[in-house]
């Protein structure tokens, strides 16, 4: 199983995380946007996912919660910018209860050697915003995500090719 | 007059803009959102602009353009993220006919010594793309922005305050 790189570099206001796949493009691009897939593997561990709204097209908005096993939930939601295609999603990302903190995420599906590298490309308003986020476990969520949707992917491959 | 101030550090895709006023902070606010007020001092020298939509609430949309004295046209548009105040406004940003090119600006309004920061703040999804922004004549297009802002305070203020 590939690894999981994550970049945050001192002064900068951007976390950049890549992982390489080994599966079609159109289907990590499914799997990052249609609900029933991301919920299969976008959870941090211990956490549930659901998705109120993906509305993917260019202005379309997007909400989903992660759920505690006490039931506690924290939301998010955001707006898509440009018509979200397999040359790239960008979508800005507000977390629920912080307004005036907004990220924007980039995402991209690059082939390269037969293979497609996934790219989250993250900015923030300023480093102290971005480092709000980077949480000790911040790197292991992430990677722990990608090692679901690699499994994922792995399943739903022979069917889709 | 006061002097613009505007940093672009290298490997930082961002732009930092400030600008100190002597006006009423609702007043700086106002011009900064009411498009018959934006129309006197946005445009760069030489180009007029006018605003097709502005919707200032939280998910509201805006779109203005730019006009060339030979009729030529530079359309802007983009989304206010969280409920606009003079506490902040947080906006995207996109040039039309640049899909997958966003930017994210966040303008602030600070009191300090009885005068108020004006800051505009705008990240891009890379250095790259921030960099495409800085054309030479940037810096000095901001600055007549800025001195046309303060020409109009100053013609506001006597019958705001």
């Amino acid at each position: 199983m590939a690894s999981t790189h994550f970049a945050a570099e001192p002064g900068v206001p951007q976390i950049v995380i890549t992982r390489e796949f080994d599966a079609p493009r159109e289907l990590l691009f499914r799997a990052s946007t249609d609900p029933d897939l991301l919920v299969q593997w976008l959870a941090p561990r211990g956490l549930t996912m659901t998705v109120d709204r993906f509305d993917l097209r260019d202005g379309g908005t997007w909400r989903y919660q992660l759920w505690e096993a006490d039931g506690t939930d924290h939301a998010f939601h955001g707006v898509f910018h440009g018509e979200p295609s397999p040359d790239g999603i960008v979508r800005t990302f507000e977390v629920e209860g912080m307004p005036g903190h907004v990220s924007m995420w980039t995402v991209t599906f690059t082939e390269q050697g037969g293979k497609i590298l996934l790219t989250h490309n993250i900015v923030y308003q300023s480093v102290e915003d971005r480092d709000l986020d980077l949480r000790p476990d911040l790197e292991e969520s992430v990677s722990y995500s990608m090692d679901r949707l690699d499994e994922l992917l792995a399943r739903l491959a022979p069917v889709s090719r």
